[in-house]
């Protein structure tokens, strides 16, 4: 995939993000050191798209528990006391804890996206299993950091994975609506849906992509756009409450969308607008696909009921680019996801091929 | 009709607006002298709102039919010379193409709302109707003049007509999505859409809004959230593509749009975003209704294939407030409007009732 970005990257001891808060105005890297700072990039979506987050969870977790070994071995400048000495069952038992604390806490940061826990606990149970023999904390967060530095590679091997089985599905002129960012910003730097458009241009295939902007934080004019435009693929941009008309007023082979979590039956949550998208398809007969890896599955939901919707900061809706678009004391209501259900989407792309439900 | 803006009104000689591009942070009137401030109004959304706008180019024609008059008296200081001398038929014949013309310069600012049209038209017909008999351009001009103020307040009474019919449609404690603005600053002052949701309020009914905010000029963000904010009506500004999401999770009891122009079959014009508003609320079983005055319905097209559909400049989608949101050449697809099929709406409220098509 020669159109690899590095959004996510482990350098040095520190967890290296491409700070998508600023692009495309600027490409700038963050390093970040410490895990409140890989909790806030989290949190303002300097890294987004579940598969990255996924990443950069996995990467700030290892980052913390080689901090807290250091504070178990008594390295540290400002040593917590409850992890020294760290020396036998007790003090391993310790820092175990420490670590699982840490996991919730970035866990909770944005709870939809399943990617993120699921990177987390990825970390956490390697630990907890090389745990009961006799590793040290310091071997235990080496560990952890080539159990986090796996992820990320494994997570550019499914970007590959999902471009394969999803280039055939496009016909050889292709016209696909977008919404968010699913693309390298999205991953670990190949991409979901995105990824799939980027690999068939790469291949020479001929893609058009209608770029749905997707607010409120333009995650599709200011990202997806930025790396379309970078690869040399043609887009248009428009409102995303435009793409019904796109679809009505133009042949569209098929919208290509992310995921950021599925349930067994294939209800799928991603970024608010897509069941909106996706009802306008179906009206319309153009074949709607989820592309996502299968760590985006969550096999412990039977349907999208109970996949918790994160409500973000009305100012988001409010505000833009910190001028005030409402009236003073205004209100709104910010949903970041919504749920699809199985029975819009045409077909799930994974790493294992073109899927349909009950997913197991 | 307590609540009545004076979005647009005659004073002293001047077309006088309040300026909507400045709301919801400053409230501005501008005092328009000229065609030529008149035609920019309108293409800058100024004054906006199909039955505004057919108000708004009224009165601009009138006053510029009183500023041709004043060239072809010989009065105006930089006197337009096929104008003078303009004494028998062929200096009436040459005043009332030079009246046509501005119409039709005025008209072409903004295709798809007819009302534009429609407000024209009816000054131009009334001029020519009197101009058989042996009226000066000066006393054509005055009777131009009434022509239009007979328009706005007629625009007012059929807001109140509309609101009459409308009301018995909102049960007692009553949810609703709005999109884009139909209210006080879409008319003269009284509102289509959310004119019976104002007048509902106005006569104690509990009524909620969920406001669409309308990319790309926000003009629920902006300017429904402010008359509703004056209102005192309670209410929650969400993306467009988040009113899916509402109502699959909320219950609605209906959805309230405006028209910018109507097919005699029913197919309806509005702002881009309507379409994919009116598919989800027939996913979900929601009362759709469009509340138009019957000058915004074009009876001569029998359905919407023919309704001309302004493009407006992408730079509406690519930039906000000035500030780049795209990349730098990236390209936007601008439909300022979308056509929802009648299949897709329950009724339509106008002066006349809850009507069904086909319209005559």
């Amino acid at each position: 995939m020669s159109h690899l970005l590095e959004t996510v990257r482990w350098s040095d001891g520190k967890v290296r993000i491409l700070d998508q808060r600023r692009l495309p105005a600027d490409e700038v890297y963050l390093d970040l050191e410490r895990l409140e700072q890989v909790e806030e990039a989290i949190r303002t979506l300097a890294v987004r798209g579940a598969p990255a987050i996924g990443v950069a969870g996995a990467l700030g977790l290892a980052q913390e528990a080689g901090r807290l070994a250091a504070h178990a071995a008594g390295e540290a400048e400002d040593c917590r006391e409850e992890l020294r000495p760290c020396v036998g069952d007790d003090g391993k038992a310790a820092y175990l804890a420490a670590v699982e604390a840490a996991a919730e806490r970035l866990a909770a940061v944005r709870p939809t996206a399943v990617n993120l826990r699921w990177g987390l606990r990825r970390v956490c149970d390697d630990l907890r299993a090389r745990a009961r023999g006799p590793a040290t904390p310091a071997e235990l967060a080496e560990a952890s950091l080539a159990e986090a530095q796996a992820i990320l590679e494994e997570d550019l091997a499914l970007s590959r994975a999902m471009a394969e089985h999803g280039i055939p599905l496009l016909p050889p002129e292709a016209k696909v609506i977008s919404h968010c960012n699913t693309g390298g910003l999205a991953t670990a730097g190949g991409g979901t849906a995105l990824g799939v458009v980027l690999e068939a241009h790469a291949r020479g295939r001929k893609v058009f992509v209608y770029v749905d902007e997707t607010r409120p934080l333009l995650q599709g004019a200011r990202l997806t756009a930025w790396e379309l435009q970078r690869a040399g693929i043609p887009y248009a941009i428009q409102c995303d409450g435009a793409a019904a008309w796109r679809m009505r007023t133009a042949h569209i082979d098929c919208v290509l969308v992310g995921a950021d979590r599925i349930a067994s039956n294939g209800d799928t949550a991603n970024k608010v607008g897509t069941l909106s998208v996706a009802i306008a398809a179906r009206e319309f007969g153009v074949p709607f696909y989820v592309v996502a890896p299968r760590s985006s599955f969550d096999l412990s939901l039977p349907d999208g009921e109970a996949i918790p919707i994160e409500q973000r900061d009305g100012e988001e809706v409010l505000r833009f680019g910190g001028q005030p678009v409402a009236p003073d004391q205004g209100s709104a209501w910010n949903p970041a996801f919504d749920v699809t259900p199985a029975r819009l989407i045409s077909a799930w792309i994974t790493e294992r091929g073109v899927e349909q439900p009950p997913f197991s």
